[in-house]
């Protein structure tokens, strides 16, 4: 068996965003060298994401808009876990659109359907953040 | 290490609808001769969710309506990403449902505990769409 | 390759509560003897989720109302699902904080990013659950 490991550093200049990691896992899984096997892709972080979905930025709109309606940012007094922090919101949008996804890896590729893209998704940035991926395969 | 892949293709009649794809996740075990590992089971589409939970149609129909609510599908224009399309709403819901299950395999069985069932979750049907299967282990 | 698989047991005296089941997850990677590979950790029943999120109680009462604001457990009868069971609400919340997590194992460790935590979410409990963790790797 075969393993990898790499990490991804991100700085979103903005609180709240969407990014196509995918050119990066795709990096990794050639650099693995495994040929069969799974890749989980995870923010390490528990005020982001990482999810598959559509890189079409109405959509990216879309989910923001919603987000907010499911989990507003603000008032930020309506959460217990804000004082210090302010951003109980993000831990809530996080757990919507997901920590982590697990892809197959066939012939050395991402297995991927036709529309599939990996994002990461910032609820709470401006700051550096990491997402892992790890790679396990033959 | 062993691998296995399979896809199973789905074409649901309706634009929304659940579906219990167990028989063919055990039958892709069975084929894999795995006897230890992880079973993948996820949608190939953006549209679409695999899930597990239970085999009941009142919760079904529950499910259905609780999305209509938190990511109404009408009017169309309520969302950015419709306008070509008019299925944003499909791909909110599937991020509620999720893209994807990691299964336990042991004993060359899926390690399930005493409800759990595999669903394909239909959020904007009426055309081919496909499950991917990926074990490894051995 | 290397597997293990240990279960834990839960019996949560609430129908709701977060518990941080952390350390017995780490006691397993600790028993497998896996160096690197990944780690499955999923509820084996329906009404309840495992994740990964902060260990802050604030937090966790945030949580705690959200998911009553998204799936209220009461009227009962809004539910088709109840009728002998009054759990409808617990089975729509585990899928907005989802049933599994995957976990990395890097030098023997679990490969958390530095606020990362694993909890088992109970939605419809005083009675006993259990959680199945599943390691794969070498």
């Amino acid at each position: 068996m075969r393993s990898y490991r790499a990490e991804l550093l991100l700085n979103i200049p903005a609180r709240r965003a969407f990014l196509n990691i995918t050119p990066q896992v795709r990096e990794a899984v050639r650099k693995s060298g495994v040929q069969e096997g799974l890749c989980l892709v995870n923010a390490m972080h528990i005020t982001a994401s990482v999810f598959i979905n559509d890189d079409e930025h109405g959509l990216h709109s879309d989910f923001e808009k919603w987000l907010e309606t499911l989990a507003p940012e603000k008032p930020h007094s309506q959460y217990r876990h804000n004082g210090y922090e302010d951003n109980a919101d993000a831990h809530l949008k996080r757990q919507i659109m997901g920590r982590e996804v697990v892809v197959a890896i066939t012939g050395g590729e991402l297995d991927f359907g036709p529309w599939e893209q990996i994002f990461y998704g910032e609820f709470d940035g401006m700051r550096p953040k990491r997402v892992l991926v790890k790679i396990i395969g033959e």
